[in-house]
């Protein structure tokens, strides 16, 4: 960065043009993202206009959003044409999502007209789903060609594809019917026939099948790209599998904001605003404030129990505490299970059951540390059972509650993600200190 | 599924050899295991020994631990070899880290000789650095190759390795010197020199890398695969990105776990015993137990002030549930951002500002709903600004430690995820009661 910054200022732009044409374009675009910040446009546009013509069109996909559009305007309608033609079908309807609208017109101004059709038509998948995540470059060859025929075919057309590592085969009617890895095509020999190598059990998706389902896919069979068809079995698209690691992870992101109660939010963070963040958060607070408020209901009716023994009232937080975080340890497990398809609908009774028996043993510990803990510090034997009780009572029902919910919610086709730690607390609470307020009622009054 | 129990019932072996080894080895793993569930080791039996020596390998390597141990226990020597011989390196060291160790001796004595070497190093590579997740096999070319030599080499050694879409030029020291894909050597020419072709600016990492690094590194640069060096900058293995796949879903798997309060487990849901979750969880559940005695303990020093207004007690799971929420979904978002590379130390101070003005919405917010509700409820003025002034003062509290917490825990190397909703509650549990009792105190007594 020190030394690009040098070359800049002793304007070296023969040094620095091979300096950064030599690195990789996630760093050029990291470091030209800097320089915007560090030294302005001027300088940052200088060193994006030494970068050749591929550099420039893959940098120009690694940028922020922000960056993208910062750039968008300072580029001509030629330099912006080149730029855009360098990327990938998929990159390109992705910009266009991104875009606000004035800038959408100024692209599609600049894209081939060829192009125009494909990207209206991808524009038009739901969101979410493979179609919208998915690239029209893929290489096709047909059953009847030779090994041989089919390198000639990739090797004029390769350059301009995204993968060609598999390679897929189809009839006339472009339905696919096998697939080919380009691994084969080299190992074997040049006169074989395609038909007689491809694998025909492909593994495909529909352009409609949500996109998490499609990152799943990915993962279970371990694959680098995967075909996307439409509802008669023509190919019209392929994922790859850098797209689908991207899926992965910000489903993984959305699931944690959501198991903590939040909206999740489709930006980054620091690209949120201050009132977006707020909305996000509000809802669920007051949705958990609302339920808090019957425990304190609850706790109001008890008000001669702790008239009479007001120690009890400090016990509350302990109880309410241990109770909420026993039920969230089970519930984060029961949802991630889920999440990672190790833990299905079906395995209900199987799950309880676990729960049931290490609810016991968490429980039962608890108790007796905490019985042993009140006689040490209080010496009152009545108020020690009170106190293990409830514990034992709280942590059983808590782990119960926090490994059905989730399944539950599955079962309802709801997320569950939402049944996570602040909701199964709010519940939680509530029965914990009714057991509570009963139990001692029943021993200490 | 239905069909495959019918054709092993009729004993149609024939049509069952063609069925399964049509079929993708993952589902023939989990069809196979479902066998043996329901139709017991034998019918299992019959179905492996028929698979073809190749898909017979791949199946096994997709089978659950647990499955393994029994299959191995099934198999004679002479078909555990072919099965052992036909797994990739990388395979075979987790093969050998997941059994038992009398079944190890088994396996070691079932492999070729070459292979114990290259085992025995492997093994030697600390859990979760790169060097235990790499594969030793990979095509490496030299500088001065034509693209026809290099193809030619591929076609020759291609079948046994795990991937050949990268390939590493090597000097004669083994030292890494470029990279060059399978795409470039079957566009370009055949008498271009592999030199001139391959990328120099090669993106590696050493033997001692954590596996977290490792996969953050694909996600950040899109790789199918990548270099594993030794100190001399030496190429002893590459990654590939299935299991960088893997990595990146068991590392977020293991920090929900953490963030809600549990040990991470190794093993999946229902292969860890009941004890071991038990322990798991009863560590954390006693910290968070004992922290919130304090917070019992405070409410007991303002015996008074709920003896003279009972009803202040019914407010106490709002206040605290509240403000807990509100921590856990700032510290959610930091250490989820810490994770993957989005929020950084260094940004200590624009989180702080941007939580800051987050907090002061969402609390002016909650606290002038609160004032309406207590209002309209009670008709109380006094205890109306009572709780509408605590909820606000204990959100932008709890919204502050939630933040800073996860980035202090970074910054003192420890996990952010331990920062995460419970302990967070905790600590703000006690924050919110302080605050609660201190304004009841000067506002209404």
């Amino acid at each position: 960065m020190e030394e690009i910054q040098k070359l800049l200022k002793e304007k070296k732009i023969n040094e620095l043009r091979k300096l950064l044409n030599g690195l990789n374009s996630v760093d050029v675009a990291i470091i030209l993202t800097d320089l915007y910040n560090e030294m302005g446009r001027e300088s940052f546009l200088i060193a994006f206009r030494i970068l050749n013509k591929e550099n420039a069109g893959e940098t120009f996909s690694y940028f922020e959003p922000e960056m993208k559009e910062k750039l968008i305007s300072l580029l001509t309608d030629t330099e912006l044409k080149n730029v855009i033609n360098e990327l990938y079908m998929d990159d390109k309807v992705d910009l266009l999502e991104e875009m606000p609208s004035n800038v959408v017109k100024r692209i599609l101004k600049n894209v081939k007209k060829e192009d125009r059709e494909v990207i209206n038509e991808l524009l038009k998948y739901p969101e979410d789903s493979a179609g919208s995540i998915m690239t029209t470059e893929f290489v096709d060859l047909k059953e009847n060609m030779t090994v041989g025929q089919a390198l000639k075919k990739i090797k004029q057309i390769g350059l301009e594809k995204e993968t060609i590592y598999y390679c897929y085969v189809l009839t006339a009617k472009r339905t696919l019917v096998g697939i080919i890895d380009l691994k084969k095509l080299v190992i074997r020999d040049s006169d074989e026939i395609v038909k007689d190598l491809m694998e025909t059990n492909v593994i495909k998706v529909n352009t409609l099948e949500d996109k998490e389902n499609v990152a799943k896919t990915f993962s279970k069979y371990n694959l680098l790209a995967l075909p996307v068809v439409d509802n008669e079995d023509k190919l019209v698209g392929i994922v790859t599998v850098d797209d689908a690691i991207d899926v992965l992870q910000d489903e993984a992101t959305e699931d944690v904001e959501k198991m903590a109660a939040m909206s999740p939010s489709e930006d980054s963070y620091f690209a949120t605003s201050v009132f977006k963040h707020a909305r996000n958060r509000i809802v669920w607070l007051l949705i958990l404030m609302l339920s808090a408020t019957i425990t304190g209901g609850i706790i109001n009716k008890y008000e001669n129990a702790f008239a009479a023994v007001p120690l009890l009232v400090s016990f509350i937080p302990m109880i309410m505490g241990t109770g909420g975080n026993s039920g969230s340890q089970s519930s984060t497990l029961i949802i991630r299970g889920l999440a990672t398809d190790e833990i299905e609908i079906k395995d209900v009774l199987k799950v309880i059951w676990k729960e049931a028996r290490v609810s016991i043993v968490v429980g039962i510990t608890l108790a007796i540390l905490n019985i042993l803990f009140v006689m040490i510090r209080y010496k009152e034997i009545n108020l020690a059972i009170t106190i293990g009780l409830t514990i034992m009572l709280t942590v059983i029902i808590a782990k119960l509650i926090g490994c059905c919910l989730p399944l539950l919610a599955k079962k309802l086709k709801l997320d569950p993600a939402l049944m996570a730690s602040p909701l199964i607390t709010t519940i939680v609470d509530t029965c914990s200190v009714l057991i509570y307020f009963n139990v001692a009622t029943m021993i200490m009054l």
